[in-house]
């Protein structure tokens, strides 16, 4: 029996609440399929296109008036309410037509605590919300102070600070409710981002990567295994190259040549890969696993899944 | 020392991010004020403002083809994420000034069970979400057999039904953490709206009154006080009239006399004193305290507000 992190793509829950209910139902079997395994398991998630689209549709409203301002910290809030409902009650399902009734889901709305001096905030790079034409992003540039720029020729938009995870504020609760047996689903998004500011916590204009954050809360609880899933069953070097080469249980030592390398893309592997080696570095006997989402189950054994290793 | 529950009204907690967050200032210390008097609260929380709001962008988002659908629970799920958050750092903070560090707070997604069959669907009242013109709202009825009505001459509104809460799906997990010293924020909106449907549990298009499913949770957690806050410091009887009567401890049977004579404003003093008289029915020395957030604590001593009693 493991301790497991598991950090789901929010790329893997569709675009909308219908299609998000489905694919929850996608992720609850192969979560129960680890439940049923024996395992311990804390569900964390991503909210990329969630967070997109709610922040995309306030700032339509805000522009005609029709909504207030609704800050980043906020809209990530508003997601891990909307996908937590989802995924709680998708999990809850699966177990119970498993037959397992002992382990309660529950939603924690969470925080990730960042550093106000961060690099990152002075470089903002992760393009969120809606799209503005040239005249009205510089105008909003000037007005507000926020970053805008151009994203792939689809528009401007606004850009936050993607900071490193310095501590997940809800550590203690997760680890309390873990301890009763509970599935806790937390950091969803990466977490809301908050800084310390004259004594005080308020909410920073930032994304934090969920795998980071993962990562960050995966060592706070002491878990044994990491999970990163995503769309592949394996990180590879060489990239569909002909030297390709499907990459399977590599130690952190490894994982950092190939970084350094440029084996793996920038905004997809390579944070993953960094996760991975952010949660296993320094610490004996624990295991960070790339894989698939349908292959979590066999990864655990050894099967299948790009693992790093300390 | 006594087990708390407080309903904390959506309307004192304004109109956007940056009001509600003073706001949750305000009623931190009112909170912070029952927590070292040594008392372990409970905290659920109302919001028509916020799930209004964020229905009302989602419906034009999805008018003008900006955003998918987001249908109601989806809705009241976000607005748990957004007050949550906001509380939980609010009260945080209030405890953290006084020197009170070993009461972590808690924002939990909570769901509340509604039966498919309570008469409130058939007949829905609550009025949520954006304005339309007659035409829009006759033609989205007959496309989505979804009840449109005229709003108080301000436009025609989407109604929503107003079921009593049967079950309260986090109840377990809420004594969980109130045992395990914890200062919950649960049951935010009322709960997100469930029913049971070919035996898997299913998103309602509905609202739970807050103070109902607040009543319903403390009676659950078996909480010895449920505060209904208001705007108020006492509830009335011949309200504005020259025998106008403020009530300070009544018994049930005086306040279901009272409630049957007419005395209270439905959809405003009327679902309060029917929610405190839910809770301590058939409950001997059990409490529902009606009175002003500034009053909270000196009510809880005796000195002032509407007192419920079995």
């Amino acid at each position: 029996m493991a301790k497991v992190v598991i950090a789901l793509g929010g790329n893997a829950l569709g675009n909308d609440a219908k299609e998000q209910m489905e694919r929850a139902a996608v992720a609850a079997k192969a979560i129960a399929d680890l439940i049923q395994a024996g395992n311990e398991v804390l569900v964390g998630h991503g909210n990329g296109p969630q967070v997109g689209m709610i922040k995309k549709v306030f700032d339509e409203g805000e522009k005609q008036s029709q909504a207030p301002n609704m800050p980043f910290p906020e809209c990530t809030a508003m997601s891990q309410g909307y996908i937590g409902y989802h995924l709680q009650t998708a999990i809850e399902q699966e177990l119970k037509s498993r037959g397992i009734k002992d382990r309660p889901v529950v939603s924690l709305v969470t925080r990730v605590e960042v550093d106000a001096n961060d690099p990152a905030f002075k470089a903002p790079t992760k393009p969120v919300g809606g799209y503005y034409d040239e005249e009205s992003a510089r105008k909003l540039m000037k007005e507000t102070g926020n970053v805008y720029a151009e994203d792939a020729g689809r528009g401007w938009r606004r850009m936050v600070a993607s900071p490193l995870p310095v501590d997940i504020l809800e550590k203690d609760t997760i680890s309390c409710l873990i301890e009763n047996k509970r599935l806790v689903i937390a950091c969803g998004g990466g977490g809301i981002p908050v800084i310390q500011k004259d004594g005080k916590l308020v909410g920073a204009e930032a994304v934090v990567d969920k795998d980071f954050a993962n990562a960050k809360m995966a060592g706070l609880v002491d878990a044994d295994v990491l999970f990163i899933l995503t769309a592949v069953e394996n990180a590879y070097i060489n990239f569909r190259q002909p030297d390709e080469k499907k990459l399977g249980e590599i130690s952190v030592a490894e994982a950092k040549k190939y970084c350094d390398e440029g084996h793996f893309a920038p905004g997809s592997m390579l944070p993953k890969v960094m996760a991975a080696i952010m949660f296993v570095e320094n610490a004996k006997g624990k295991r960070a696993i790339i894989t698939s989402l349908e292959k979590a189950a066999d990864a655990l054994q050894g099967k299948c899944g790009t693992v790093v290793v300390c």
